[in-house]
């Protein structure tokens, strides 16, 4: 990989910020699946070397031309995906969609001037989603970041910058499940237990976790899941499960694990009249969603999301606001903890499924 | 047809009501294309011989037991789907598929015995949708009347208990198309003309009307449609078409043809970000809807509507106090008027696809 190369310059500082551009010290980040995926490459064109990792969070190091809502010293979460503030996405109540900066995993480049600021002998070492955490200092897009609260114990609100969001927000801002509904969360892994956590602050009195993987009950627990259905338990398509445990269907569901059966059985699993499901999972390149249309006609509705449909720079500086509150918690999700030397410890347990996040420290 | 054949016999008044069951003397009618799906039975298990007929007015003639909410004179619409008003659909703010009630084109009897009002020389006839308009008289479930203003026009409101409601209401309570947008209405036959005049009274600016019929343009003018797409004029996809007209893709999209790949078209036309597609028109048995997973992940939403959320009983009354209010305008609806025993000259003008509805009056 070479983030580990790269980063295990001390000397490199990433390059100078252009205009727009923001100079961070990464100070905690973590592995999020989609590091994984685009490091795997197995769909895609593939980019290296390049320095992976966005979730993380740090202290604003220097800043280029033009930069005016940021200043060194500033607290800061770099977000994968931007927010322009003048385009019809980021105008736009429901968008989080910016045109400028929407997140893509295919550019290793700054897109001030196409050129990477990251190098190792003298050649370029890629970007990631214009984040690249895994290293000591990053070059961010001001657009990309987030500044919050100083007093935020950066260690745990860094979770803010990825899965936490992804799922919370699925729940809150788009499934928006009623007071006591029942809720099907698929997929139990950082985002799906964000899901739930989500589901749980808007009042679901029922939250049925689906995995294959029986360990992640007893964790589920705490994240509000308050039954488990294991697909691999049934002789019958877990919708079918669903259904039969719900009187007809639950009211939202929300897929977290990208599989396409889960997206079709999580749609076909919610109720007629008003079921609602949500897609979060990101699918594979050439996956056909297929349901009969008749499923939408008795009145279901089929959304997806992207990040939890939060914007970066207005939505997450509230959310740590909620956070210092204790509206909501984030330190259940930190399972492990490793030195940066130790990255490789990460990466094991993210591809064992154990755990749901390691905080990785920069500073040993 | 049975229905002729029952009907010519003047001294069938339909069987005498039973159990929450009402008579209601048909004044008016008009064939709707559900009429000419079911009689033509081509995915079906043909029930016959039946009397069809679901879009309606008349006045109660005689109730059975236990109704206490309708009596004789009263200004009646007849509705294919019912409220119970008690059953968890009839109970949620959403829905309007009644449980007890809910449409069911397969039963040609009434649920009360499981048998038909009709006969002819001793054998019976069967229902089509708890309706069965094209006869003078009729017997339905008392949960299947909505009870209107006497003042109101019976020739005129009747449009409400199908088509027009359909594709108003899957505008104005399902896409909600915002003030200013931008709506595309697929298919413009008296649904899809009803769903742009919903769009255009719920503030859309632009409505694209798309239509294989090129005849359709002026006549949909009218109903607010302010372009004209005809997908056979076009190399590519319609939807292609669209996305470029628009800068990326229309507000709302809705679909009224039940033609799989107009479902298909409608919903990848909608913008990334906010798009809302709506399902209206019903599709074949087999049909299957199949679009790449990520046209949701990037915030598109798809539902789908029946009888456009209206409530039968609660919201066709409102409706009409509307059209007595101006707010809505019904006659432009009806392009021909014939009495009853010219019946096929309304099912060719239906099966030409010449006008839109076509009045049938009972008395000539």
């Amino acid at each position: 990989m070479g983030s580990r190369e790269a980063t295990g310059d001390r000397r490199s500082r990433g390059g100078t910020p252009q205009a727009r551009e923001v100079r961070i010290k990464i100070l905690y980040t973590a592995i999020c699946h989609s590091d994984i995926y685009f490091w795997e490459a197995k769909e895609q064109s593939p980019l290296f070397p390049r320095i992976f990792g966005h979730e993380a969070g740090g202290i604003v190091e220097s800043v280029g031309e033009g930069v005016t809502e940021l200043k060194p010293g500033d607290h800061v979460l770099p977000i994968f995906t931007g927010e322009c503030k003048d385009c019809a996405h980021c105008k736009s109540e429901q968008s989080n969609m910016c045109e400028l900066l929407r997140v893509n995993p295919d550019r290793g480049v700054m897109i001030e001037d196409g050129k990477s600021r990251f190098s190792i002998k003298g050649k370029p070492i890629y970007h990631f989603v214009g984040t690249s955490t895994f290293s000591e200092y990053t070059v961010v897009h001001s657009g990309c970041v987030a500044k919050i609260n100083p007093s935020a114990p950066l260690d745990t609100v860094f979770l803010l910058s990825c899965g936490f969001c992804t799922g919370f927000g699925a729940a809150v801002n788009v499934a928006k499940p009623p007071k006591g509904s029942t809720v099907a969360v698929f997929g139990l892994g950082a985002v799906g237990l964000a899901a739930a956590e989500g589901a749980k602050f808007s009042g679901a009195s029922r939250i049925i976790g689906v995995d294959v993987n029986p360990n992640r009950l007893e964790q589920a627990k705490k994240f509000g899941v308050t039954e488990f259905v294991n697909p691999k338990d049934h002789n019958k398509p877990v919708h079918e499960v669903l259904v039969e445990m719900t009187n007809g269907g639950v009211d939202t569901s929300i897929e977290c694990t990208g599989n396409i059966q889960a997206m079709i059985s999580a749609f076909e699993s919610v109720h007629d009249g008003w079921g609602v499901a949500v897609l979060v999972g990101f699918p594979g390149k050439d996956d056909v969603f297929k349901t009969h249309p008749l499923n939408f006609l008795t009145e279901r509705t089929l959304k997806g999301t992207f990040y939890g449909n939060f914007k970066p720079r207005t939505d997450i500086p509230l959310l740590v606001e909620k956070y210092m509150n204790k509206e909501i918690e984030l330190e259940k999700f930190i399972t492990h903890s490793v030195p940066f030397s130790e990255i490789n410890t990460a990466f094991d347990l993210m591809l064992k499924g154990e755990g749901i996040r390691c905080l990785i420290r920069m500073e040993e």
